[in-house]
């Protein structure tokens, strides 16, 4: 049985449960090594002290080697009687967050469990402690978007669009040696930023206009996560004094991480700064987010989550100031819980630079 | 009450339901006119004979004017309790498919039921007849993917790779006016169009390769998908056996459709022409699907679906023959079922065409 089974089932034993049936194809990925994407048909994982069994269909690639057991069946079987009987009815089953109510009704209705639980926690919390191996794919994938934010930099001339850009983007992340995009690239110009989840659309960059570029690229199935704002004519004092604000809050924030802070705390220590400088309400989202297979993970960097944080956590801490029709930073780097505080991964200067457009 | 609700509660009614709690969000699109793509965030309406109640956390765009009543929440508020609220406890109430385990087990243990039950088909059969404003913007769709499938022609040419036309295919919807692609096009060359779900990559093209396209695209929320394979060289005696094949089991199948008979007899239309020319077991799927704001709909065209069809339905006939290393042919057009048989709604020529390259 491997590490990451068994720091699933310490975590489960610690919700009283002995078995849980997964079906989030990242989590069986990471729990198996094994990767489809099921679309409406059934997949699942059911892990217990005793065995681990991967539920698949015919139709999915072969999953021989994956678990313990592997249980196969066609598009006209009925999956779930397999599943039940791979459940101990005697006890309760921890659940997936995401199980569709199509699947848990037949299973409550066949008894095939003493009682159903939510129980993702269990598979999260292990998932979001990320070992060497995931930290140093991590680590390559921000060093491989470390490149391509220069290379954006380096794309913005009079008249070109955000569309352009954003499309252009996934051929020099393939050129990189990258899957492709972990989401879909924000390319900002002037006011457009003020927005911070604007869609790159057809508006056309003109000399002056500030450019925020929020990116990143897929590396053997990890992702990267970056933010850069940029000038392209001298800034006012005005547009220094929001950059400094953000900067420093990042800087804070990053300084400040260690293992048994609360993420609440980093993410107080950022806003502190942004308040101080008179823009706390122009500072709209949380601080950050968990990162690794998939580009957010559960368990964020806001004011509303109190646990400590741990090494080998990996999370975004992207503080930002958005003055709607006028301008809006942000500058985002991911870093990686060490045991006395923290490595940030991305390696992008934050200095105040004016491009030369 | 506008007319699709009553079409489901009436659907619910036969189903022995007087509630239901709908999640997805392309049918709560269908069913109030509001949509928002909720990632994890709690969305969802319930109906009953009495009203209509939309749940919408304060983030999203404003609902208000789309429900009876609009119930709105923030992130650290708790939505089931509201939900449990809008819903008659003493009697069962029908679910979506999708309502996942972290919000259902939450509600049958507040007791917001007397009893749960899948409900999802009272929608999809509602969603699954297209009204007449839908099979216009159907005939639109299909129209922008006719001329989007003449572009493509004129796209192939000595050392084009199947990405770069894939890729590209993008900024011609866009000039069609469109939305984008309604799911990612399959563009094939030689011996990669015997895999029916080929994904573009670098593949480079050579003349006298066979071309498959698989394309579609959105217009006004409203999906198109279309195949045509067409020849760079002269065909060979077997290549135009196979594609003779597909052309006539297309065409008996569509001169086949009319209200009252079965998807499955209509599969086994196509299905009995290509058998009859000795590929039968080299159609490895379906005929077809529904289609409508999503490109895959529920009820399919296969040997399973035993239900008859309905004036205002729907769906693909792609019937289509894959010798492994060889050569793939597919035709595909979308039909609507009209009152005594079924109209075609894509207008490229299903011909035998040699392309200048």
């Amino acid at each position: 049985m491997n590490e990451r089974i068994k720091r699933v089932l310490a975590n489960l034993s610690a919700m009283g449960l002995d078995q849980a049936l997964i079906c989030d194809p990242m989590s069986i990925k990471y729990l198996t090594g094994y990767y489809t994407f099921p679309h409406e048909r059934f997949f699942a994982l059911h892990v217990s002290r005793e065995a681990t069994t991967l539920f698949c269909n015919k139709l999915f690639p072969d999953a021989t080697g994956h678990a313990d057991h592997l249980v196969t069946f066609t598009d006209t079987d009925d999956p779930l009687p397999l599943v039940a009987a791979a459940c101990d009815a005697g006890v309760a089953l921890g659940v997936d967050k995401a199980l569709p109510a199509r699947w848990l009704l037949p299973l409550m209705d066949m008894g095939a469990a003493a009682g159903f639980k939510v129980a993702s926690d269990a598979v999260d919390a292990t998932r979001s402690v990320k070992d060497a191996a995931e930290q140093q794919l991590m680590r390559e994938a921000s060093a491989l978007n470390d490149e391509a934010m220069a290379w954006l930099a380096a794309q913005v001339r009079e008249g070109v669009t955000e569309q352009r850009i954003a499309e252009d983007l996934l051929g020099e992340y393939r050129s990189l040696g990258s899957e492709g995009y972990s989401f879909d690239p924000i390319v900002s110009f002037g006011a457009t930023a003020s927005d911070p989840h604007h869609e790159p659309d057809g508006t056309v960059f003109h000399r002056g206009d500030m450019v925020l570029f929020d990116v990143g690229c897929l590396w053997k199935g990890y992702c990267s996560d970056m933010t850069r704002t940029f000038f392209t004519a001298k800034p006012t004092a005005h547009q220094l004094e929001v950059y400094d604000a953000v900067r420093r809050a990042n800087e804070a924030a990053a300084a400040f991480v260690r293992p048994g802070v609360e993420f609440a705390q980093i993410d107080r220590t950022a806003r502190a700064i942004i308040e101080d400088a008179g823009y706390g309400p122009y500072f709209t989202h949380r601080l950050g987010h968990q990162i690794g297979m998939e580009v957010h993970e559960p368990g964020d960097v806001s004011s509303s989550h109190h646990e400590p944080v741990q090494p080998g956590q990996i999370f975004s801490i992207e503080p930002g100031i958005y003055l709607p029709g006028d301008i809006g930073v942000r500058i985002e780097d991911l870093c990686i819980v060490t045991e006395d505080g923290c490595e940030i991964i991305n390696h992008y200067p934050h200095d105040v630079c004016v491009l030369d457009v």
